[in-house]
């Protein structure tokens, strides 16, 4: 873990952006209100956030912070893509990228757990899901 | 959530495979050891094996489960990338493919941020790292 | 903690019910979907359910379970309550009562933080928000 | 999750309050200390002391915050009914009643979950129990 | 992580013990009740009980498994020592030592917590407070 | 719980010792690298960075903080001994030597769960395997 004991306290955003490729016919019942176990796009939303919180549980080297702000959005993107957003914001020591990446993360794996019926052949496997792209799209630091 | 009271408990296994594209350079400092936070490859894999076992929390629709093996491996793919797969097994009532892309995604995640200072730009942007494609390869479900 | 492992594992239900009182203003922003934060009703669903899986975490003597199925259903009772009903299984050598009573009182604890804007008076205080009932419903016991 | 990175550092306090309702043999027996699995008074103090503190985890839409004080104090209330108040302290962007509110919630499901045995009647139901009533007693928000 | 999918699901018992030495005053203080926080042993106990359960999380290579049992007692040894002992079981296929251990582990350190402002020095330090000796006692493993 | 709310935040750094007694051919097996689970050394490490993020999780009376740096080193003592010693430091209104406590416990346990093949005598015990000792060797705290 690198020691930021030293780091003043400055304004810190970063926007992450991901997205899973899926069959047409799952994102057409995704628009469609008809994934059974729920609305995909939600539960992946809150699922996304409450995942920003624990980033520190999940990466052994991160700092725990004191988020100010989570906000992840997922939405079709085009007939073949669900994607997500997630923009964090926090007053400290280091920058906020990672929660923000692994908020993605988990909105695109829950994406995938909601649709799993919809995206399975016969023998159970996944032949065309596949999260296909995380990156960091913005980041912003600003002193008080 | 589904209801998986009246599934029979069975064999599972599933394997999930990722990878993350990084700059050569920083492939070439993880081949020689050079990274400064440790062994990204090492710490990878660990994360990922908790994380695994976290998936009921991250995934608010999946089942808790008594996981009998989680094997994560992180590796240096080509001059491009690194990959990280994992193979998850339990005898239990449904699938473990969740858990094999929670391992999987969680590991990259981890590669990431012990590599950010290496991948990073002058205005502390990712312009080359990207998590690229994460899959289920394989399932297995065998009657007792 | 009470010692189970003579217990037989047999198949277990629970069902728990709780209500909240709001203001019969939030009520109806609820009804037409008027809520900034998002849907209280669904917010509150999937809290509860993550909730029913960390019961053993909040509760000491609580023993940990593989739960077979968490439904949590959260709907406007009438204009002056929003209730939350939930529904455990488990195939368990003890019962999942407090399970289902530890979702529904995170569920209303959601509720609440939803519509925290509309339930305050000028002091910041919740003058007529209370959470007013939790019970336990129905139990059933079911030997394989 | 509203943004509160523009709002200020203040001292903040809230008080939550709660009671269950149970039978008066039940409270002789916590009374005169004969409940089997320990003390449920004090079990609960601390187990709302921990809830406290995942209050974030519990709420998706709630800040982690740096509490500085959580105080959780369950009682014998009448020959009917067991009490808990909690108070809760921060120097925070945001209010702390949802983790008093929480405190109280997951204190008295501990104080049901103790006294289980003695609650439940011939079906393994409880006719009797009921967590009535949780609200919010106190607020304090001081500029330094 | 060991692959344990071929094990058999036997009753598993471990018993582990493990001790701190603090001041002859600290003991004293303990014994009478006059320590500020609380009782040292029973918060010790309690938390020791949820130890048990987050074994899992804290040990990267431990399997999550059903206790079906976490009996912890902390007790006044000797005028010099506090010591604890944790008795776990589970119907499983592995060994349940290690949250034994770890209960142990985290009671310990609870004693240690609770008793701090009596066992420190005029510089924060605390020149006679140890863990002493954790070590495992028993171990059961008996077929169905 | 203590109330720090009227506690200056200065900068708190504490370092805690400890270590476990191991079998010397275990020693030896770690030196060559021959423990089939992975390097012992390493995995505690990265365990007790993890465990002193989750102190206010293990001790009910710690107050959840932000720690800006943790650092935890596992190395053979000598020929009968592992130990390991974690720093750590925040800003703060606390010390933080429970935590620097914590990530020592909880890496030794990690070591001990890695090597228990190599310890384990015929009858499934640990003769030989004991944590000997756990000590805060250094405190600091500096006005800003």
């Amino acid at each position: 873990m690198i020691d930021i004991s030293q780091k003043s306290v400055v304004y810190r955003e970063a926007v992450a952006y991901g997205r899973i490729k899926l069959r047409r016919s799952t994102i057409e019942a995704i628009r469609k209100g008809l994934v059974e176990k729920g609305d995909p796009l939600l539960v992946a939303s809150i699922a996304g956030i409450q995942a920003a919180k624990m980033t520190p549980q999940l990466l052994p080297m991160c700092h725990p912070i004191e988020l100010t702000n989570v906000d992840v959005k997922c939405f079709i993107e085009d007939e073949d893509h669900v994607a997500c957003r997630a923009r964090v914001k926090a007053i400290a020591r280091t920058g906020v990228e990672m929660e923000a990446l692994t908020a993605v993360s988990v909105a695109l794996l829950n994406v995938w757990d909601m649709v799993k019926k919809l995206e399975k052949d016969e023998r159970g496997l996944y032949p065309e899901t596949a999260i296909e792209k995380i990156i960091v799209e913005e980041k912003v630091k600003k002193e008080g």
